[in-house]
């Protein structure tokens, strides 16, 4: 009898599941459900899917799931998840155990996603890592002297919710001048839009909305605008970093996230901003600045890595 | 044969040595010597110091130091002292090792200050802090899951130099509009300076310069303007340890250094802008905000801690 890992990543449109034998990180499986519609609560989809992948007469060393918004690890507990219908202070880990009586784990999305870029993505060598997703929000996972960082109650990590500009712009957490709020894409488009109604001549004049994907992709053509729209985010992710270089001393900082492939006007703003803003040298010199390489794998990889975790411990 | 710990703090202005029991955290003796003067250098001091500490009869598990400026704890190596004259790139471990013959082992005095308020004091029982000292600079260290956090090569904790204030005011590190450009005791004494050139009144007009615990005692007659200082400080404060909860997720956040003696102004501001910026709730319901227990023996208890360490590995 094998030992196999049953893993899943809650996303706010899909949930994905998979089996994993002990011993490489190739699935056995996966499937993919939607996390809502047809009336039926995503937990139910969720349980349901874990339960279909269940090996014949392999064993199920652990269940783990990677799921969103602030968590307690600790408990199990998903404190608020916006984005999928009815997840409320739910005791995930108890319902994991309830159904399937084998050790359970979850994790926070980014945080696990960190976890998994450490064990078998872009971060692998590098015990002191910084792992950045950019995209609808900014979520982070740090992990620090070989092991994941998640302080006392499971919400370390909200590095998009650091102050970049104590007045800046509204951020989605209903604060202002948060990373997010200034790098994430919706902000970035919101930018665009702004510049455009303040008469700014752009390919993507007439567009509106705009999405960070369009920007992109009229930086790739070059359009003033749009290049010094993403130079603006990577500018302020290079503050954000110099804080989180100074704070914590990694020596990788993978970013993840659909605004990560909007191309080298964001990096080489990036590292401008980094050049200019770190405190010396040294935090530099042998620093990894990459992206992630799991892309949307990450959290399920990360959650394989929790599992492996828990069925060690 | 008993066994005893030799450990040293060494300061801009004095270096303190102690002879410290195995078995409780009172010394045996300690010394304190000039850490300049006479032209000896501060490194023949420092080691003359802890020679004239050796016991007699007894056994030295381990000698640690804590030194001002970024140090590599790994080599043992201090890159730059900035008020220790000749201590530039100095390899103290191995000056250490080849006089003594123990285990020997240095830190970063801010981080070693963290270790000692979490081991001994304000800080005992919180596997998750921060300290964080406001003085000339603004200094600090993280405890997280039990851990001195230092990063991959010692330089983290730099907490008085992440940005709150992208084009703020100048740094004593040469950056801009970083937490100690804007709540160290000097910026608060140049913020009231600036306000009384601008025609303010205090009743600290005329009094040029302006020490940051002028301000405190004025401030504590209740000088509208030094109580705005200490305010506009605190608020600063907030705004940086709001974002390292939102990083770290700690339960103590512990303030030492001279300005942590300011009186309530400073810690009402501190706890007013933590309740405005917080991400949610959850980061402040059980956390502890208080001024360190240890005063200046914070770096030697913490030089303390990590000779129990050394000895124990």
């Amino acid at each position: 009898m094998s030992k196999t890992y049953l893993v899943a990543d809650v996303g706010g449109t899909q949930i994905r599941a998979a089996l994993f034998p002990a011993d490489h990180p190739q699935p056995i499986k996966v499937i993919r459900t939607s996390t809502q519609g047809d009336g039926q609560a995503p937990l139910e989809r969720l349980l349901d899917a874990l339960a279909s992948l269940w090996p014949d007469g392999d064993q199920v060393a652990a269940i783990t799931v990677a799921a969103p918004g602030p968590l307690d690890p600790y408990e199990g507990i998903v404190y608020e998840a916006p984005n999928v219908p009815g997840w409320e202070n739910l005791p995930l880990k108890n319902h994991l155990r309830e159904r399937f009586n084998v050790p359970a784990a979850i994790g926070n999305d980014a945080n696990l996603a960190a976890l998994g870029e450490w064990r078998f993505g872009a971060g692998r060598g590098h015990n002191n890592l910084i792992y950045i997703t950019v995209s609808t929000g900014i979520g982070g996972g740090v992990i620090s002297d070989g092991q994941l960082l998640i302080g006392a109650h499971g919400l370390a990590g909200e590095l998009g919710h650091t102050t970049i500009i104590p007045d800046g712009p509204h951020c989605g957490c209903g604060q202002r001048g948060h990373l997010e709020a200034l790098a994430s894409g919706p902000s970035i488009a919101r930018w665009v839009e702004e510049q455009l109604a303040a008469g700014k001549s752009s390919i993507l004049t007439g567009r509106q909305p705009i999405t960070a994907r369009e920007v992109a992709t009229a930086a790739a053509q070059n359009d003033a605008l749009a290049v010094a729209a993403l130079r603006r985010a990577g500018t302020y992710l290079g503050i954000g970093i110099a804080n989180f270089l100074h704070i914590l001393n990694p020596t990788a900082i993978i970013i993840g996230g659909g605004v990560s492939r909007s191309g080298p006007h964001l990096f080489d703003a990036i590292h401008a901003s980094l050049e200019e803003r770190v405190l010396s040298r040294q935090y530099l010199d042998d620093l990894v600045l990459t992206t992630a390489a799991l892309g949307d794998d990450a959290g399920l990889m990360g959650a394989l890595a929790l599992a492996q975790t828990v069925a060690r411990s």
